[in-house]
């Protein structure tokens, strides 16, 4: 029986990324020993976390006003890096609120003495939508501005960027990086936590302006700087080398299959069956606002807690796991990343379908 | 051809782990896809991060009064954790310096405005040695004592631990923890980047006592306080769930092989086959001092660089990789953490005694 990972995150992974990774687990490219045990120093890593990076820029198109870091921490540790590094005295920092993980980014920043401007309130309307973009309207003194691109627990995106002037945006797309196209010129700093698009957990991709890193003052920590990085190419100290070798191999696949855009547009199908299916049943109901969907975690709800319980247990058994909602919300969620194939969704539409015709 | 990996970090690993996780990497138990692929929250990881917090306490007879922590960013983030976490208003912290990695220590507790106690001075032999630690005294009012217990650059080791009193001892075991038994009751915080002795780059080991997270102010950032990972048993984030499934891994394996006490005896017959021959040698020389020579870290010089450069790519071509030193002492090291098989040694032994013979 195929098996069809919709984890929230660590997620699936593309199928013949783990099966190249497999095969030269023990004996890398006959060297006689795995590239896990490759020294951080060595060519033949320093081969693979170059190519990292390339495969990182070309995909994105990323020109030399941007760095591009490899850290760890995951983006809750970005949540304090950040204010750490680029916060301003005198300046506030303004946050989109738009669910758990902005609303965490914001609790740091205070931790941390940034005064907060507030400039969308998502938590109004349960974060069921992010609501007129277009309109907001950026304070030109802010430090920076922070957003969440992507909201795996309440199943919403931006579908398009607020408009921040000069002031440096700052996104966590750690759910939906290299899902679809963007325009790196229009932030000022984006990280991604790996595991969800791009590699295992324990990486954290961060791709910054060249300026913005020079603002940290010389209190903050040499780990917690961002120029400690920039200056030594991400090999400070040892960086998590399997991880990156493991992204370099994503990001390979993702190029051997037509880059961003061509990702954009299957996980644009992949969405929209799932969509349609859902808003022509009477049974599944989504539970985002149509306008605010994302294209990565599809949010839905059965008429009653026990039913769903009872489809999630249905799902595994069918081969399709993962598929319970986020504790803070519950319902259904299925994650249909970059990894997760077209028949992935074509077969989860079956087995909900199949539910319902039983129920 | 068996290759040998002497690398000093990320280091070998022992085969039977690395050929159980090629077997399971794509297909875990028959689960249908990878450990890597995995939620963290998932049961099939829970039992996996239980298991190894469990081997962990087991081969280093850790009681209840210390917690055992899996995290991210290596021993360069524990010098900023570790004094942001237990310093004390108005108390110094004290320091013993046998090498770089204490002096980074040392270098990122002033950042964060620590006044240090330098206890022991080793920069002014070199760091060849590690001397006197049972005389040394130790202030009462210290915060905490930091100590690095092997050092690989040097190639030193504490034979013994000094007496810290009522102040906890803080020792950085990056590079030989879990190679001999030592008694956690001794310490108050014993921290480890994985890749050396027990797993992948990209995890590092924490073992605290529990009244020392309490000590940690309210203007620490979440994920930088032990707090939030001793609630949260190291789950408050996504963890690096591939590197703790290793160490999983790693720990079964010194377990089945006879826990620390077997793996000491086996360490110690390595390092001293190869410290008997360099002895004898009128060819090789050993640069620390014989009272603190590190079993782990075995470093040498030969008559000149010319030589040293000649003997590392003879060694490579004859399957021994990993042999030059430090960039910042220069000749070789031979590090022979807890997965290089005596075999190995044997074969570096040949292989040293022919490289003298042609010469």
């Amino acid at each position: 029986m195929a098996v069809y990972n919709f984890n929230a995150g660590p997620a699936a992974l593309p199928k013949p990324v783990l099966l190249q990774a497999q095969s030269e687990f023990v004996d890398y490219r006959g060297c006689g020993y795995g590239i896990i045990e490759e020294s951080h120093r060595a060519p033949l890593f320093e081969e693979i976390i170059t190519a990292a990076e390339a495969n990182v820029r070309r995909l994105l198109s990323i020109d030399d006003d941007y760095e591009v870091l490899f850290l760890q921490g995951g983006a809750s540790l970005q949540f304090a890096m950040i204010p750490m590094n680029i916060m301003l005295p005198g300046r506030r920092v303004g946050f989109c609120d738009t669910g758990e993980w902005s609303n965490k980014a914001m609790k740091e920043a205070k931790i941390l003495g940034a005064e907060i401007d507030l400039l969308y309130d998502g938590a109004q309307e349960s974060y069921r939508r992010i609501d007129g973009i277009s309109s907001w309207t950026v304070p030109q003194d802010l430090a920076y501005l922070h957003i969440c691109s992507n909201n795996t627990i309440y199943g919403t995106q931006y579908q398009e960027f607020p408009q921040s002037g000069a002031v440096p945006l700052v996104a966590d797309m750690s759910s939906d990086i290299m899902s679809r196209v963007v325009d790196v010129n229009r932030f000022g700093l984006i990280f991604a936590g790996a595991q969800k698009n791009i590699g295992p957990a324990g990486l954290t991709l961060v791709i910054v302006r060249k300026d913005l890193p020079e603002r940290c003052p010389n209190t903050v920590p040499t780990m917690l700087r961002f120029a400690t990085h920039v200056k030594s190419k991400s090999l400070f100290n040892t960086p998590p080398t399997f991880a990156i070798y493991i992204l370099r191999l994503v990001t390979d696949w993702l190029l051997d299959n037509g880059g961003l855009a061509a990702m954009q547009r299957i996980n644009e199908e992949k969405a929209a069956l799932l969509y349609d299916f859902i808003d022509r049943s009477d049974f599944y109901r989504g539970t985002a606002d149509p306008a605010s969907r994302s294209r990565m975690n599809v949010c839905f709800r059965l008429p009653s807690e026990e039913l769903e319980k009872q489809f999630v247990s249905a799902a595994k058994a069918a081969g399709l796991i993962g598929l319970k909602g986020h504790r803070a919300v519950g319902g259904c969620r299925a994650s249909i990343y970059n990894a997760v194939p077209l028949e992935g969704v074509q077969r989860l539409l079956e087995v909900m379908a199949d539910f319902q015709a039983r129920c």
